[in-house]
């Protein structure tokens, strides 16, 4: 029963992906050029990709500059001095009244070698995952089918070198087929994402005029965990706060002074549990205050997003979760309130007869619109005092530590604020249906439930949606990175008909 | 005022000091040969004594017996194989019905020698303590006076040694000033107490009718820190146990899933902070019960007791206690749940964006009279189970903890017994009226707050009590060990008092 329902929505996707035009063309053109498109792809993968090789960065983007220039697309580097550049290319659309602004990134996470089973810029295809024990296989000869299945390891196969791929390769389609453009097209691939971004929006802003348009399509991350094409309009925010108590002066025998001194890991369990109730909901004052609720739309998307819940208990061994009934599609466009580490002395065969002389926990709350980072983490600093506190934000000192019951001393260590654009926007809605025709129902996530920077907002003031194509279960951030070839291929779809939009 | 106060009261202690016969030849033989006791001290403190050291311990041990042999004292070395040996030694009194066995131990703490300014087995004399820049000096030549303050820096000086060195110099001052001892006298000295005492009980087990008394005086340990002489009637047991509980399987993204996977960190927080209420008590069911209340004698020891906790707060840099406005004396003689140490993910530059997998504590409990380490551990557990845990022993399988919403793992690590005997036994009170007629007034301990093991009760079934003779600052277990001159002149006192009640 089950499988027949999966049979038929499958049926549904296809057949409504035969309803955009650039993505058949697409279809048709890669099915003749598979090996092609491949070895393309293999190419550019063969030439390391870590921010800091500068080197290797600069050819990176000569390729990339030269794979868009084959293609008639008017191409440059954006540069700054020290800093990796952007390569930009520009597709002018007579009668266009509308840019489209393509994004991704061409650097990837730093690696160590010794963790891949195969070199992570000798780019290699197996015939499944290597968890399910998938073979080194060649490539197919020209004119020859890949399966589908198959997958290509190498650093930035799938993050973020696969829709760079995906789009040269449905150009070369859309041009086959003799297809027109509606809208000017631009392209900004950055070279430093993988580093935190730390000049990206300095060159946006150096570059204003050049980057400028009316949507940002950020091509990265992974696709939903079901293999559904998912969409995404914003990120959570976050504020990062590091608390720490304090016992004695230093560690203190726990048979001479235990019951006396007071104990700084207790202390900071007390407070910790009094920021949160067993059920999940965050105690600290207006910690909710302000928060945006969502739109019908937005409603509608999280009701219509796919249950992984169950499926993502059994992979993460849970009996439980935090807010139920509550499903993770609702939970990621609320706050969340979470430690992200604690520590006081020991445990384990470290731990000794001591009253710990500090205790301190790095918690991470995540923010939707609504919420400040700098007000968040004032109202948790609230929060703390009513408990009793004395706030410091450096170390204090013996007579502020004499002087006071109890001290805490609390630093923001990080900021971010949140975005989430409206699903209502004629250009969203515009962005839905294309991807729609091209790919079928889509999951449509008002916001990821991590943080990222909103260029596009903060900087050019437009709207930015995530349209990604990689797998989910691609080993993003750690080693052996792959992508499945059937993703590369429904991204060379997806890519056609935005890009015809 | 306050120093006429002192001075009416040290007057007070050196006159009542001068009442007991014993004391008062101790004093005038010590006056006499002071750099000969020392020279004797010195030579017992060169010999290096860490417990796994085999060859300098049986050094130490045929020294510490051919001692006693020149006082006349028989004395032999209890071993067992592998085993550090015991000195024994034994004076028989004509005509006595009692026996009092004095416990020293003339193993030492390990060490590491570059931590000490000194070597720590060249016996080393300063003018005063190194903390308050104390500078090295030579010993006073025969004749010429030690000053009392002076300390002797060396492993052992303080712990165990002194009060060995203390009863051989008291036994000489008893010999010639003629006075006769109305007890039979037996020395047994350890020579692994700092390795753990791991085969102490064995070995009085095996020589229980040699070893065998109607009194046993632990001498061992500092003074209380007024340096007013203590006696010690028990010490708190012990029951450690350390929780472990689960969230995901493996560290989660925080922002992907916070909110949704639960935080094992927050949830170990709730948990310790449901074990105690801020003002210090615990909050585990049946904790207290059957805790044996003070004697009317205990209550007004405690009561009597120097009230140090103004000067302690200073020194630890304390703005509050637990449990105030109790006092540190009495709140010794009550249980602690105490946390040792907590860990979860990282904090500080190591902090990631992490829902943590696992969150641990150590936690110990000092219990006394009236409490049982096992059936502590085994309230603690109920407890946890009452928090809507399922408590399990050993790491748990995917499948228990899919199948539990909250799953603890909690081991007890380590247990052992309080004692505490009644200071109204008539010959405790003997013990008391001996040692306040040699030192005067002491501070009588109903029980130490730390843990030690109770050879005597356990064993020998007959009373312990702690006479101390080492100064409270003297760097026990630590690097540049100390032993100041007056407490030895005073151990001195002591012991003579004792040997002859």
């Amino acid at each position: 029963m089950r499988r027949l329902f999966w049979a038929l929505a499958l049926w549904a996707v296809c057949a409504q992906a035969q309803s955009n035009p650039a993505a058949q063309a697409a279809r048709q053109w890669r099915e003749q050029h598979e090996r092609a498109i491949v070895d393309e792809f293999v190419g550019l993968l063969s030439i390391p990709n870590i921010a800091a090789d500068k080197d290797n960065i600069q050819r990176n983007a000569q390729t990339i500059a030269q794979m868009m220039q084959k293609r008639g697309v008017t191409s440059k580097l954006l540069a700054l001095p020290g800093v990796n550049p952007v390569v930009f290319g520009e597709i002018k659309t007579r009668g266009a009244t509308r840019t489209v602004v393509f994004y991704a990134h061409y650097d990837g996470q730093p690696l160590d070698p010794k963790e891949w089973r195969t070199p992570p810029f000798t780019p290699t295809l197996r015939d499944r995952r290597l968890e399910d024990d998938g073979q080194v296989i060649a490539l197919p000869a020209a004119g020859k089918a890949f399966n589908p299945e198959w997958r290509i390891y190498a650093r930035g196969a799938a993050d973020d070198k696969a829709p760079i791929e995906a789009m040269m390769a449905a150009l070369d389609a859309i041009r086959a087929a003799g297809l027109k453009m509606k809208s000017n097209i631009k392209f900004v691939f950055e070279g430093e994402e993988e580093a935190g971004s730390p000049n990206f929006e300095k060159i946006l802003e150096a570059n204003k005029a050049t980057v400028m348009g009316d949507v940002w399509l950020s091509c990265d991350g992974p696709v939903h965990q079901t293999r559904q094409q998912s969409l995404t309009f914003g990120a959570r925010g976050i504020s990062v706060v590091e608390i720490t108590l304090y016992g004695p002066r230093g560690e203190l025998h726990s048979g001479h002074y235990g019951n006396w001194a007071p104990n700084p890991a207790m202390e900071l369990a007390q407070l910790l549990a009094s920021m949160k109730e067993a059920s999940g909901r965050v105690l600290v004052d207006h910690f909710y205050d302000g928060i945006l609720s969502l739109s019908e739309t937005e409603k509608r998307a999280v009701a219509e997003s796919p249950d992984v819940d169950a499926s993502l208990m059994r992979d993460f061994w849970l009996g439980s979760t935090e807010n139920a009934p509550k499903k993770l599609a609702e939970l990621i466009t609320l706050p969340s309130l979470n430690i992200r580490g604690m520590a006081s002395s020991r445990v384990g065969l470290q731990a000794s007869n001591v009253i710990p002389a500090t205790a301190t926990a790095t918690i991470d709350m995540r923010l939707v619109p609504g919420m400040d980072p700098k007000v968040t983490a004032d109202r948790l600093i609230e929060h703390i005092r009513k408990q009793g506190y004395f706030v410091v934000d450096m170390d204090p000192s013996a007579e502020v530590r004499q002087s006071h019951p109890k001290v805490a001393k609390v630093t923001q260590t990080q900021g971010e604020p949140p975005f989430r654009i409206s699903m209502d926007l004629p250009i969203a809605q515009e962005v839905i249906r294309t991807v729609e025709s091209a790919r079928g129902p889509t999951v449509k996530i008002p916001n990821s439930g991590g943080t990222g920077p909103d260029a596009a907002g903060q900087v050019l003031h437009i709207p930015g949606i995530g349209v990604p194509i990689g797998n989910h279960d691609n080993n993003q951030h750690s080693f052996n990175e792959n992508l499945r070839i059937q993703n590369l291929w429904d991204g060379i779809e997806l890519m056609a008909a935005l890009l015809t939009m």
